[in-house]
């Protein structure tokens, strides 16, 4: 089939809408992509993003042209970091027309960790998250979800021995201050710090040895890992808002611990 | 063992806390229990719920009691409802002492529907939430995610047959205006009204006939969608703020495409 | 529209078909109903299970007629056991005119538990799976997912003080010797004591302690928990083939620990 | 601490066993790792992989190594292929000094597909799967899941105008006949020869007209999609056991059509 052949096909999106009511997003989600991620260290890795891409539609404009959002995305050459994305959410904003735009990208984000006796390494999984949003301000945002250990200090304190701990996840979203940039490792490093021990992949019997003994030496609740992280968010200058959430999958329990919180830095 | 042969155990969480940060929400999520939901009707059904609870936490005190969660929320004989939710979060409030506690409670829930010719019942299945913040006030939130079909009009209007067509999800979710209640069934009207047909558990031959031109004749972008079903939310006095997000499973990507209108009444 | 007015539809499915190849399994998946389920005791339960229901389709039909397995399950008055599903799987087979028939159904299936030591009780929530295949003979399965807690044998060993434990689940699938049947209630005891401690959803601190050192005096690797499962499971004389599989959310990692025994008794 | 200086870890893995149970599958799954995987081309592409590996343990031995597993899989460097699979269960085998092993691998795979009309191209996602069994033979397994539409038969014969269509996967898996190797794009030509229409992730306007109307043109049940798959499967020599899964995400339901068709090649 030629497509020049064919006669205009109706752009029926473009049509008008009398309903005046303005859509404050419209696009997809659930797009699939492969992309390559800046690291802090300055070279970057490949892995697969789950994006959601939309922009403001007005009150008068019947719908949205969904292919160029795969377009724009697809053909966008950037390794994205937080320095790119929030020129990809401009691009989009552009392309589609829009006053606003905004991006969402979830990925699986790794790193190399060391065993902490045997200095053995291999990757550990981080999810990884970008979002910017363009219109009056641009605003960019950098999460990440983290796997650590923790021990309950109420287990410890109140058994003759043992104390019950399990994996938690640590996840912290912040908001970049106009002109900064926060890194995944950054806010890794922050929740590593404020946990009962990081989690690894690869531990040798003297590095379990040394992270048990580790978690059992260092205590902390949902409620003390999340003000650990908001303390070390605080202080530094590059974090804006910023949300701080820990679950803990309780070892005890099918259901989990969970402490959040938000600040609004003025 | 006897308990009551134990020393005193020790309260950790009670301890103060010298770190000077409020923790927004801490309590437990992931909690499975079975459940009543009071239906518009008055009759009530059971089904099985996934529950967060949580307090705030002041800034010297250094953990939550994380068991009173489970024992507010197993102990209270109401049927949930838009009603009692926000009696629900009071008691949580009372019993972890706190300024303010929220409750989320996430379920299946069933509505039997008759096919459009043969009359034949069976349950279709909706996604029900309930919510209530009790603090300085209380404000209940009523959701509902409902499936629907939409057919597309730009594949309808630029080709000489068929249409691609899919199964699509309308999530809305309301702010009751204080004293003012809105059911599950409410929401589902207007997202069925929306949409381009219902969907059916049982449809005989003369049904799918039916569905399926009917789906023809109304096709709707999840703009389309996400206005009818805003127009409708505007027009109901018990309606506070409200969100509603459409999504279309499309059958010819494996992305989805999404609209989304937050509205924030006066 | 009047059905009756209509001129008679096609039955597309019943149409001849030339490919020559049998269809093993055709039918409906993820049909989300309400159910009751029987306990050991005898009384029931409400819940909401997840149905799979097909047939064998001979060579030479082009379709089956899938709003029959609704209509047949939704009819069915039966409350659902081991000695249930069976039948049910008769009637699909019936009403679908076919030689073979199976079913399949998951469902959240709830136990109140005692707390060790102040005896409060709340229900913990398991994964219960009831099975029928029916054709020339009859086969029944039973199974279900009990969360567990494990202690590491290994890190208590080689560390001075604490030893990691974790959430863990215990999966057992157990083809019924035909005539007797096994519950639910039988499996999930198989698990809690082939593990180092059981869940509970409600545990003040008494029986937190009571559980640490529970688990810490009863370490057990995956294999140790499978190993003991297993046994019990030999000496069943209700029990023929079955499956353990144990899986341990490492608490010093991301990824899992998994154990699986396979018993096909003679 | 220096590992050097402590006393020898006690080795509790290797204590004996005696309770009599060998244990079929031993090991570690859901560790997430990045892979790179051979395309059919000859090229590779990385991507992020969800691993399962497994040894059997004999019933005198109380348990395996788990870190051994990871730093096999993390230090091997090859590509992932059918070819390379097999040597890599292999591998495991020996280094964990077992009679048998298995490996299974899941991840995404993206190939660019061309637009029908405008020749656009962009990713589209893809399941693959790559599992190898070695005890006294070997034994290499292939799958993918591949999205299409699908677009019902008898919703188009039985209706004056329109056919309800939808998103469909098919998963195929098969054992490669020994020597031989089958890759994933063989088996994603497979899939989206016998649907309705293939998925693309970038359709303009010209080619959304095209996929409708190849969509309506070419009516398949899951039954006929299946049947399609397996007619192309038998024909290929280097298939031996082949299972071909189909599901239609149904747009006038909640609930999934779905058939399956095994063949045990002689």
């Amino acid at each position: 089939m030629n497509p020049l052949a064919l006669a205009p096909l109706e752009d029926v999106q473009s049509q008008c809408d009398d309903r005046g009511i303005e859509i404050d997003e419209v696009g997809i989600c659930d797009l699939r992509m492969p992309v390559q991620v800046l690291a802090r260290s300055g070279s970057s890795q490949s892995t697969v993003a789950t994006v959601e891409m939309a922009v403001a539609l007005p009150h008068d404009v019947k719908g949205t042209h969904m292919s160029r959002f795969v377009e724009v995305f697809h053909t966008s050459t950037s390794t994205l970091s937080p320095q790119t994305v929030g020129k990809l959410a401009e691009q989009i904003r552009a392309r589609l027309d829009s006053a606003r735009a905004v991006i969402r990208i979830d990925f699986p984000y790794f790193i190399a960790r060391e065993a902490p006796v045997t200095g053995l390494a291999a990757p550990v999984e981080y999810r990884g998250h970008l979002e910017a949003a363009v219109g009056a301000t641009t605003e960019v945002r950098v999460g990440v979800r983290t796997p650590v250990t923790s021990l309950c200090p109420c287990s410890k304190e109140i058994s003759d021995y043992g104390a019950h701990n399990q994996r938690g996840y640590v996840e912290i979203d912040v908001t970049c201050v106009p002109g900064s940039f926060v890194y995944l490792e950054d806010l890794i490093d922050v929740a590593e710090q404020s946990a009962s021990a990081p989690i690894y992949s690869l531990l040798k019997r003297p590095d379990e040895r040394h992270v048990t003994m580790q978690a059992y030496e260092n205590p902390a609740f949902v409620e003390d890992i999340a003000r650990d992280a908001a303390l070390l968010l605080k202080a530094d200058d590059r974090v804006g808002a910023f949300t701080v959430r820990v679950t803990n999958l309780e070892s005890i329990h099918s259901h989990s611990a969970v402490a959040t919180i938000r600040s609004r830095r003025a």
